[in-house]
């Protein structure tokens, strides 16, 4: 299984390619950003962004996206501008047929470093140990796409007898 | 200048297509709404949307888009959902190379009928009186996105001396 994974921003976009396998192991592929201009218009940095998404599905056809959730803020404008951010990324996985997961920041470092309030060291940490990296995916925001993709395939792994009953474990369905 | 109004929803996008003309004359083409299920993930409505927008733009091909502004709620996921709605319709006019206007809805307001503290049925008496029409579009999400429309035709009017000092009476640039 194929994921990206994606921490969606009107100014800079991070994403990372994760696959998995049967076994446990997890490889990065490719991590990056897609950047925009400030001085542009949204809808100009929009297209940028959806562009660029379409292009990695292009190029990886990963199984599906994982997306970081963005519903709270101290700023609300500043997360309704995200919000038009996500749905264009939403839109490009939903054109391609990938199936779309979203979760969000806590359960992204529980998933990885197994508390919802681990640092971002700790999370890199644990990318750089889960992937056999020589060095944290750079800049940051490239590591947090890295850790969305990572999240999907952790939580996706086969069930066990105790957590078929235990939703927790179980995949975030998409919320409408 | 044919300019292609919306009033954006995740659940209901209301739009109108408003055409004008040098001699302050505005008829209306076209007006309805893009409806989604509530029980369909959001990728989907998402691309619904578009979709929607998409197929308006390839039958009609407006010159601009006018949007409806949302940043501002008492219910911040409601707002940050609404924005993945934004962000799609707005991809589809860029995508199509359209010239793209938000306004705050008081200023939708304030342009049709003159307050910015208008009713909604104040404004929808404008609307048949400035279009010419024997009923109000409906239902009211289509009568919001024919006053979008219909707010960028008023604004666009030819300068006058006392206007071309004046920003308020300018097209209202997009807010990156």
């Amino acid at each position: 299984m194929l994921v990206l994974g994606i921490d969606p921003g009107t100014a800079v976009t991070g994403y990372g390619l994760v696959r998995g396998d049967d076994g446990r192991k997890y490889s990065l592929l490719e991590c990056g950003v897609i950047r925009t201009r400030a001085r542009d218009p949204l809808a100009a940095r929009l297209a940028e962004i959806h562009d660029g998404v379409r292009e990695l599905i292009a190029r990886h056809k990963p199984d599906a996206l994982s997306i970081e959730d963005v519903f709270y803020s101290r700023n609300v404008r500043t997360t309704v501008v995200l919000g038009h951010a996500r749905g264009v990324i939403m839109l490009a996985a939903q054109q391609a047929g990938m199936a779309i997961y979203e979760y969000p920041p806590a359960e992204i470092k529980k998933a990885v470093v197994g508390t919802g309030a681990a640092s971002k060291q700790q999370v890199q940490y644990m990318l750089t140990r889960l992937l056999r990296l020589r060095s944290v995916p750079s800049p940051s925001d490239a590591a947090d796409g890295v850790a969305a993709a990572l999240t999907c395939l952790l939580a996706a792994r086969v069930p066990t007898l105790a957590s078929i009953n235990d939703p927790s474990r179980t995949l975030s369905p998409i919320r409408p």
